[in-house]
């Protein structure tokens, strides 16, 4: 007689994006004259830089022809890409990565999913509080986050570090010792950097405890700041400490084309073994690479023609964060993010709960945001705001917002 | 102190396909005048059919505008995919599925190996041997498996189900009850069809034990006996017992384009929990869409035009089958598979061991073929040839080994 996974039957609904879909959906409908806009979700809306373009159309006729037709690509990405994120995400900034240490996926909320499983069971996860919902979304479906109370939110087998606005949201050194650290900065929810100071204090806590960072670096083109790190490997010592996520979805608009990036340098090793080879093991088991359109698409990021267009991208981007930030700061709130991230993390007025003050944005200015509760605990009182909207919708979102 | 996933360690190296790289390359050297056939890999070399690559132009041109760009899939496919797939695959074919059964997919390797995910540790999983080692793998990663033999390639805690000449290369009902059973037809690597009557009588045992069959259908497209069944939904019942996994890539040549689907009847429940939403809970978690351009692409493949397009790509492949098997049978072989399937499985002669077969035919044909021994203990003295090369290429292979 089969039997399902009862870890999964432990997970609370995904109630988050899809309560604020159907908040809208209510709203629209009592008030069909309103146009909301939506700064909600984690989403590009600028179309593909012609350097990709290109590349895709470029691809999808070598496709077309025997002699250039390429079927299975290597489990681990293939050359022509991985040596390139070597030298233009690494090597020019001083980090020693090499393109082997480079495994290429679907996309970097896959890896942050699927890295849990190389680990024991009865590792213990530290995360960031609030947080992106994966990383302990994972670790629940594979049974190492004990049990869950509704009330608070809080797991009990799981280390929370809260970043609030008295620690700048960035986390302190947690008492309890943990064996898998999650981190991830440029942060979502919070839109925090971390200094370079203070990340190698991290590195240094990891290889004193014997844990391993995981360090998602998903908005690191968002990175303005010259003196904050782009990479964790800028940190001495992180080679034996640290895997690295990376994504194509917000610096080159890949959300709907999936491609990501995993780094497992080859000095990392737990119990003497060499997380590298697992990875591989996984990655080759239960994965067949990453289309070779899609890989040819991620190449063409690396040129300078590439960086031009998408420096401009995310200039649109950081463009509308600033005036987010700016015009809210100007009508009174207290936010912060938005300088090295496409976030923007405001503090509810008056003590208000996230969800009154979503409930209120919605019916005063028919704008949507997200309420910051729903990345955890420590996320009450905050809401979450995304600069990947138009321009123009982003300027009218504040203008409602400042009139209220 | 972080600790690894110690099953991880209990995998046996992935031999298989880096020896026989490895003996190739070794012959080359030592014969550089000599051009070697291979017809080992699974993988395609036809181009993608015209209706495809104008399906995907025409996506990547929509992700050029803003008006047209798409970003985040829905996480479980595209609408316009699933209702084509759940139209042509199933209700055409008098198959009771809906397209919000359909799950889209990078690939039917990473279902294959995911799947496993939503069941206990505890489920003890029955597999045809020889067989498609990733269902072992993944099971083995989850530590589903008990521990390994290596002189006799078992593990202790895996029901095994002999396929050999005796029962036509289909599975009898095991004598232990297993809790999830993996069937694939037609079959990887034997070649073999499984009758409907047949494939009923699994569907009859799975539902009166409370097993789920886990069935593959990656190469159901090569079916050319009329009576044989393209879905196992064809069968009464199945909806209560069975998950199917479907392919883009032997179908449609979509090795390196990465496309596949998942079918889990709402009906299916375990211990009273529907499978259906545990695996969409692990799909939104854990995964993130399959890229917008080839779900088009899948989508091209549901129409006359490309259903004409990809039977002549199919029909290619099934005729360098025909060569190999009457070629091979004419020069005196006892051969099986190739009708239903893209696959040729052959008997040694003499007692050969498959290894000593592989060194004899590279030795006095310079043709490589896959041991059928790396698929499993019974695949000792049988061995693999593809019908996925170029038509040339097979029949300048068949020539060669009648000339031994």
């Amino acid at each position: 007689m089969a039997k399902v996974n009862a870890n999964y039957l432990k997970l609370p609904g995904s109630y988050l994006f899809s309560t604020v879909a159907k908040k809208i959906a209510a709203y629209s409908q009592a008030n069909p004259d309103k146009k909301v806009i939506r700064l909600s979700i984690g989403d590009v809306t600028q179309p593909l830089a012609p350097v990709i373009i290109d590349a895709m159309h470029g691809a999808v006729d070598e496709m077309a022809h025997a002699e250039t037709f390429r079927g299975y690509a290597p489990d681990l990405g293939y050359e022509f890409l991985r040596s390139k994120i070597a030298e233009w995400d690494y090597q020019r900034r001083g980090c020693d990565i090499t393109a082997d240490e480079i495994f290429v996926s679907d996309g970097a909320k896959s890896d942050c999913a699927n890295i849990q499983e190389i680990f024991a069971v009865d590792n213990k996860i530290a995360v960031c509080d609030p947080v992106y919902p994966v990383y302990v979304d994972s670790n629940v479906m594979a049974g190492r986050t004990g049990t869950y109370d509704a009330a608070t939110g809080i797991w009990s087998d799981v280390i929370y570090m809260p970043c609030t606005m008295e620690n700048q949201f960035s986390p302190e050194l947690p008492k309890e010792t943990p064996d898998l650290i999650y981190l991830c900065f440029p942060n979502n929810p919070t839109g925090a950097m971390i200094s370079k100071e203070d990340l190698q204090r991290w590195v240094d806590y990891a290889n004193k405890v014997g844990a391993v960072i995981l360090y998602d670096a998903a908005y690191e083109a968002y990175i303005s700041e010259e003196d904050k790190p782009h990479s964790i490997y800028e940190c001495e010592g992180a080679r034996t400490c640290a895997i690295e996520f990376h994504s194509f979805s917000k610096n080159a608009g890949f959300t709907g084309v999936r491609l990501g990036y995993t780094v497992v340098p080859k000095d990392l090793k737990v119990e003497g073994v060499a997380l590298h080879g697992l990875w591989a093991r996984r990655h080759g088991t239960k994965f067949n690479g990453a289309p070779y359109i899609v890989q040819k698409a991620g190449a063409a990021v690396y040129s300078e023609e590439g960086q031009e267009q998408l420096k401009a991208q995310v200039g649109y981007y950081m463009n509308n964060a600033r005036v987010i930030y700016e015009g809210l700061k100007d009508a009174g709130y207290t936010v912060s993010g938005g300088v090295n991230a496409p976030y923007i993390w405001v503090k509810t007025p008056n003590g208000m709960s996230s969800w009154e003050f979503f409930d209120y944005l919605l019916e005063k200015a028919s704008v949507a945001g997200t309420p910051g509760s729903g990345f955890g605990p420590s996320g009450e009182t905050y809401f979450r705001m995304t600069a990947f909207g138009s321009y123009e919708n982003t300027v009218e979102a504040i203008e409602r917002i400042k009139k209220i």
